[in-house]
């Protein structure tokens, strides 16, 4: 009686775990989706030329590496799927999904620097690029901490354990960062693209359907930020970790049995 | 040997909450200090006439509620000073504090609505104003369950059960919302005054010290917020509930023995 209602309780976090889940993938989607229809259909479309169809690289890069690929990098390890099978092969994926987050990120700085370069425009003056500046700078501390802490095999098993709770931490952090970020960079935008009689537009106040797509694509990426922290944050959805990894592990031998 | 180790592995605990929660203190302290100075110094200070000092209500009584006594009232069932002590002075004191900031922010609302409509200019279209309205709507709903949960002496204690992880998890959702509203509204209110010559001011690129004040603001609102939710996401900081609570508590009795 007490085995059946354990496998019901197991059955029931597994079956809400792959809710959140999903729930993450298609808001994932959402956003992509909508930061790209946003870019294309309203802002012109993309190009690299140093003009304002090069900013559009911007938000597009910046929402799909710093959050969506972040986030959906930041989860692979809760899939129940995979905690019976051997850890290295998840992490690697989940380095090679970070590191590509951060290489869309550096390439969506790229864009904004190279454009405010040309229209000597200055740089990291708004509040915006401070919080937006300091989170790809912590993404890339954190990502070159865990591959030296977590891959490279001859680091010692007390900076590995020092450095667990620290990278879990920290990740939710950047990914809380990344929103902020993203946010405050949407409504930026709108109030600089959105001017009214001054730029030949409908105001940021009338709500033209450019301004409801970008409002919504906000709210898609604070309901995704907050989908991922909650399924960072349930214990019952954390990968069961090996005695063996405690006592001497390597990441480059099958350190799940 | 082995007590011995515990006592120290709990002090070191304590030591850290304790270091944690001085931080809290002090940056929730500089950030109504900064908000303060930025609109009475910069922004021309306060009135309620529906000019523009009337504005300067909102960033600070939003700050003040929505994000600084917000923190302070999450975390204070964390403190290891009262785990000891009846369970019921700290609800009251938790209800207190919520409601004044709720009080706060509902106040910093008025102000800016007021300010709209005395100037004709249209609510709740920026994205920020979205974001901040749900998180304001969020922590009223919070509250009322809050209220009807754990206070009234009536609700049964399957309810209670039910609530209890749903309060946890929204209070963290509703402070990383306060945040993400706070940053955009700073960010946005810097662009909209700091135009360079279209209003006679120094441009926001330039970083004159008005920006300086209200982007350090933004920094350490983000830097109490990551601090709030690192005390209450550590699992060893949290009260200890006693068994007769899950048995048959009720709030209005002493609860902790």
């Amino acid at each position: 009686m007490i085995i059946l209602a354990d496998c019901s309780t197991r059955m029931r976090s597994i079956v809400s775990f792959y809710f959140c889940y999903l729930l993450c993938l298609c808001l994932g989607i959402a956003c992509v989706v909508f930061v790209s229809i946003w870019n294309s259909q309203w802002r012109g479309g993309f190009a690299w030329d140093g003009s304002a169809l090069q900013f559009n690289w911007h938000p597009v890069l910046m929402v799909t590496g710093l959050v969506v690929l972040y986030g959906n990098g930041a989860v692979l390890y809760r899939i129940p799927l995979t905690w019976g099978q051997n850890k290295l092969p998840w992490k690697l994926l989940h380095a090679g999904v970070m590191l590509l987050a951060l290489l869309c990120s550096i390439l969506g700085l790229c864009a904004v620097f190279d454009f405010h370069h040309t229209n000597s425009t200055p740089n990291l003056y708004s509040l915006h690029s401070w919080i937006g500046i300091c989170t790809t700078a912590l993404f890339t501390t954190q990502w070159v901490m865990g591959l030296a802490g977590f891959l490279l095999p001859w680091s010692p098993m007390s900076f590995r354990k020092l450095l667990k709770p620290a990278h879990v931490w920290m990740g939710g952090c950047i990914l809380i960062l990344s929103i902020v970020s993203c946010i405050s960079g949407i409504n930026e935008k709108l109030f600089f693209a959105l001017k009214g009689t001054t730029n030949g537009t409908m105001p940021y106040g009338n709500l033209p359907p450019e301004a409801l797509v970008a409002n919504s694509l906000g709210v898609l990426i604070v309901a995704f930020g907050l989908v991922v922290l909650k399924i960072l944050s349930n214990q019952k959805w954390q990968r069961p970790e090996p005695q063996s990894e405690d006592l001497g592990y390597s990441p480059l031998l099958q350190d799940d049995s």
